[in-house]
């Protein structure tokens, strides 16, 4: 089977910078499937490429190499690290990027993209993207041991970013709007299994205030407010053919309240 | 020969809803070609994904599965659709999306995509995409035979879309806007060949009136108006090297009415 | 290994030209590995694409087909043309968008692609992308000998553009911004090795000077302004973790002039 290499920077697609990515390693592993993660992060945003990461890595075939290039600090002295981790492997800045990914995960091995061997041969300071982790990817796609890119490295030691976690709260918990979508659907940061199956929650998010949990789109009239558990398995809000982020005027870190409604409320 | 499978969804490049659909994709048919027709398509605007494919579909090799997600409806009971048509095979929600391309089509074969044995594991109530559709094109493409993927579906019942039809006028056509381009050219709904292959056809669209039909967009100097058979094979307008969407103000819906030249007129 | 198309455009990714150009690839090449190297070139914008292809084209492997279509005078009398310099081969139409790669390159083989055999079955006068070059690159990608697309042409009479190349000055050079990204960075059209490696160089743009030249991003602080040597071997200017281009109000072709500092200045 072709090995899969995934794909996902700031360097949007206006540029040249994702063709001269996969050009790298069109030329390292010619038999690999190039799928873009997206190239849409907002510049040097690591905590949105972290979340992109955690959504959807999981619908990746086993062994995809995951590149993810979201490189504020390009050329100081952070490490590029190649890692595995849950049947897949990442290459890297350590910059916290992995951090959801990290959690309760078990031990992984890491190395630092080090090895000058394996770097791309027009080298720069400022474009490691193609220069050392489309390299690394595509070495490992076309099976090199990840042992073999670089310096054994900590993998108990990786950076970590802030993270933004929803808090339990008296009658449910205080959560925020983590990603707002192409539709301007809500994406927050509860996880769906919290609210244990049941539709009686009350979640506010700035002005609004919707009185249950719906199972999907439909169940709302075209217009209409609803919040869901969506395809990510997070809580999130809409308005049914609408722009929930447009309507209600809320961004991403927008405070998000959930509250059990008690039995025998209308 | 690789199998192909083309996208057309209106899922933006913003977010990572593509890449979970080819990461699907890849767990299924390792080996399939996966070509993006579009993933701009207005927000849940079917008749634009309608046109899109209408426009484009048969520049795709035969057997080409076409993975087509613009759907409203999600999550409500209309169904999920995978069908055999022309020498392609397409999965969609039952929207009216294939509308124009069943206009005097040949019985097809249709099934529901109602066994879940064919869903993504990581299934959602509203993500469609990566969870129903993606999965049954990349099965279809890995070799499954269309008639295994559900129920048996009736082709002549499928839900059809108001589709905006140019109608006959005493001295020629009222036809309509139907798509403006990245160059804001203006493609009309009105199939080149009922002009007869002649340039004698006076054109108006709003404001502008385009006395003939030209051969292509270098039989007028620069910043003129034109109006030509496009590459879809419909009357189009434009103005040379420049936007007539813009230079125009005119959007799609727009009245375009075309009268023939008298003969000995200048 | 699967032949290499990269595909260079004006044609976004809104619409569905460049997925019915990958359609057509397809029928044609199957095995190909088709790269976007972008699509985003400013409609009609010759110098734009030029200089795209003249940073990326040295990170794809040999033998590379690239298919190169931004095309203002698509219909017109100019040639449709096929070449091979360098290990790679290009299609694209005779309208200087090869300028900067022609300039001291060896004798190269070139044909007119005007063998109506080795085109697209739908044939348009609006469009060549999908009608002659991209069946031109598959064949070539499939292994059509160049020689058979058409007919001979002389490589020493391409069209040229005319290429806005730094100037000397009385203390080093007069150079202007010839590319904005994504981030806002401004790359001149100064080739990097003309600073000799050394860091003493004065950069001024538009009302900012900017006084010696780093080896990276993460040189200076944030939000700070710099000069480095880009990924493309150019002379850049940026704002670490900031956009130069929007803080400056700087656009391409502003001035740029760079001038040595004495040795023994502060």
């Amino acid at each position: 089977m072709p090995p899969v290499i995934a794909l996902l920077t700031d360097f949007g697609l206006e540029d040249t910078y994702v063709g001269a990515m996969k050009g790298v390693i069109a030329g390292i592993a010619p038999r690999a499937t190039v799928i873009d993660l997206t190239h849409a992060v907002p510049p040097q945003d690591v905590q949105a490429a972290a979340f992109a990461l955690l959504v959807s890595y999981q619908d990746f075939p086993a062994d995809t190499v995951f590149c993810c290039v979201v490189d504020p600090e390009v050329g100081s002295g952070r490490d590029a690290l190649a890692l595995e981790l849950g049947g897949y492997a990442f290459v890297f800045p350590d910059n916290g990027l992995l951090t959801p990914l990290l959690e309760g995960a078990r031990a992984a091995r890491a190395v630092r993209l080090d090895d000058p061997r394996f770097h791309h041969r027009r080298s720069s300071a400022t474009f490691h993207g193609r220069d050392i982790f489309a390299p690394a990817a595509a070495h490992l796609a076309a099976g090199t041991d990840l042992g073999q890119l670089g310096s054994s490295a900590d993998p108990s030691r990786l950076r970590r970013l802030e993270w933004p976690r929803p808090e339990p709260a008296p009658e449910g918990f205080r959560a925020s709007v983590i990603h707002v979508d192409r539709f301007g659907n809500l994406v927050t940061n509860l996880p769906g299994d919290l609210l244990g199956g049941s539709s009686r929650w009350r979640v506010r998010c700035g002005a609004t205030v919707v009185e249950r949990i719906s199972p999907t789109f439909a169940a709302v009239a075209r217009g209409q407010s609803l919040a869901y558990v969506g395809s990510a398995g997070f809580l999130e809000l809409a308005v049914r053919e609408g722009s929930a982020a447009q309507a209600w005027g809320v961004r991403r870190g927008e405070a998000v309240t959930v509250s059990r409604v008690a039995a025998g409320a209308p």
